[in-house]
């Protein structure tokens, strides 16, 4: 059976099932073309008496998603409850996300689990993928029973695989690293340490989670960074993003973006933002880590297509030195960027703000602005 | 006696004692001349064997200091014994802070505590105030045990107030609302509102508990502030801090300032930051808050007296408009003004990051710039 140890033999609710379906979700990549997926299998409620709450049910087997060109998460955990002798018939199938309704590089799971004899679905996302979406509508034509169960767990855990899929383009992070009084850096262009230790290994976590990271040609040359993912030991991670570089200019041979190992070098020669997302979506880039410098950060807000800010920001003040945005187009106070936030938490001296924009209309945010 | 209910009949050890007396202390106004302090006098240990470990205590007596002019906390404690009928001949008095040996306001409570016949002294914070120090040292030198037990929450609870009293002037806070790129406005000078509610909420909480809040001329001209504490329902906070307008421009006759009640309006015709200083502690205030404009913040800073930062974040970007300082004379980054953050609080959407200089000679502060 495709588990860990751990893996638990019963559960006491759906609610349960989808929790573990999310912690078994979390062990796959957050990296690459296709959401973190897990999934529960149930045995059948028997003998429940009409109304009563059914006690605790048995896990039949379990499965997630382990990246691309691997199969999903219900696949797993079907083929686990195959090779175990386990009969699935009847049983409730507990997913983090929509099942899939298309054959991609591997066959359609709704079709798989509906085949399997599997009588309900419960999945906390809807998947807003427009080639994959249609599998609850399928597993309900065919007459297993569906609901859609939302966790805040299990949309934060497809939050930016699902912006990025629907609005078919990278889900762009814009990071800064500033003082109190937004500098970048001092007048006489120094920077550093802006930020301390414990914020510089979050952004290293942070890299080594999206796919691509992109910096534009003046920060390549005036910074000469390798854009790799380290741990605090300087060892390598094990995911290396993507490194892009925007702009005309060329990457000197001997840049550390060159020399050093890390993730493939992607030059785009283009300041069209449009051109950029379009060019990564194409590689199937589905998270963006859009690093400076302020060129290329203003050019991102200005085109309105930063989903989530990493302001890092640290108890110190330069009072000059270049600022980490350009001119935004704005020059009044109601046309200002707008981002809800998300998460703040401080690392060492240094305090991090996530923010997000907001879907509410009611919430003005970048993308409506 | 004087105690609120719920008072403990009795303590486990002298650090509960010691937790006790912060809480006693907090009943006190962070406001004022005098620090916030607590005392609690625990019953002698009787039967005690050498080494062992003494059970509970009964509390004989507490008290708190309720401001200036009143009786401090030690003298309100012994008050309380002698009205109750309780010997404290053999007792412990477990003091937040050193008893004074001053007559001031009031007479010395080493003298009275010794007088009293207190065995024993636990205080949690030296006396930094060199006219009433040299407690501990009398109770000595009259056969009292005296001891020195450091708390977290005793060495918080005074603070502003003993970096104040050792450096002969206010302890100044300098605040800022801001949006990420450091803006306090856009191009065109409009700024409501920059942060939301609940930053503005916790700004007025601030003004509440300090002596006196300092802004320029120019931002009286430009905004036109009441300085008042407020509630979030617009009602006044019952303590106001004195309004202190710096700078050589008049305070308008429709002012706000002048129109609307609030603490003593103090106009000092000067852009002298020691001379502001010591007016204000010829005016005995302890807390000093900066709220602006940019030009009394920068002067502030220059000055290298600002102890404490509290900077509102919000999660805007304006890529223009009016900084929160202006020129530091900071050209390079190693000298950054730095501070150490305290505490950092999400507020809403926005986020407060209360910094402090460190007394560190390790970790360079303003005041060492």
């Amino acid at each position: 059976m495709d588990t860990a140890s751990g893996s638990p033999a019963t559960l006491g609710s759906v609610d349960d099932a989808l929790a573990r379906a999310v912690e078994l979700a979390r062990r796959g990549p957050a990296w690459g073309p296709n959401p973190r997926v897990g999934c529960v299998i149930l045995a059948p409620v028997r003998d429940a008496v009409d109304g009563a709450a059914p006690g605790p049910r048995a896990v039949l087997a379990e499965g997630w998603h382990r990246g691309a060109g691997t199969p999903h998460a219900e696949a797993t955990a079907l083929a686990a409850a195959r090779e175990a002798g386990v009969d699935v018939r009847g049983a409730t199938a507990v997913v983090t996300l929509e099942p899939c309704n298309h054959t991609g590089r591997t066959g359609p799971c709704a079709v798989a689990l509906e085949e399997a004899g599997v009588a309900e679905v419960v999945y906390a996302v809807a998947d807003p993928n427009p080639v994959a979406a249609g599998g609850a509508d399928h597993l309900a034509a065919h007459g297993v029973r569906t609901e859609l169960r939302p966790t805040a767990a299990a949309t934060e855990l497809t939050h930016a695989w699902a912006a990025s899929a629907a609005a078919g383009r990278p889900y762009v992070i814009l990071k800064s690293a500033t003082t109190l009084d937004g500098r970048v850096a001092a007048a006489d262009g120094t920077s550093r340490w802006i930020t301390g230790p414990a914020a510089r290994a979050h952004a290293h976590e942070v890299r080594a989670v999206v796919d691509a990271i992109a910096v534009g040609t003046g920060t390549v040359v005036a910074d000469d960074p390798a854009l790799t993912a380290r741990h605090p030991d300087g060892g390598r991670a094990d995911h290396q993003p993507v490194r892009v570089v925007v702009g005309h200019r060329e990457v000197p041979a001997g840049a550390r973006l060159r020399t050093e190992d890390g993730g493939e070098l992607v030059h785009l020669a283009t300041h069209d933002v449009t051109e950029v997302l379009a060019a990564l979506a194409a590689r199937e880039v589905r998270t963006l880590l859009v690093e400076g410098g302020p060129t290329l950060a203003t050019a991102f807000l200005r085109a309105g297509v930063v989903d989530e800010l990493h302001a890092y920001v640290a108890p110190l003040l330069l009072g000059a030195g270049p600022g980490a945005v350009g001119d935004l187009g704005v020059t009044t106070i109601a046309d200002a960027l707008r981002w809800r936030t998300h998460d703040v938490r401080r690392l060492g001296d240094d305090v991090l703000l996530v923010a997000r924009t907001h879907p509410s209309p009611a919430h003005p945010s970048v993308q409506e602005a």
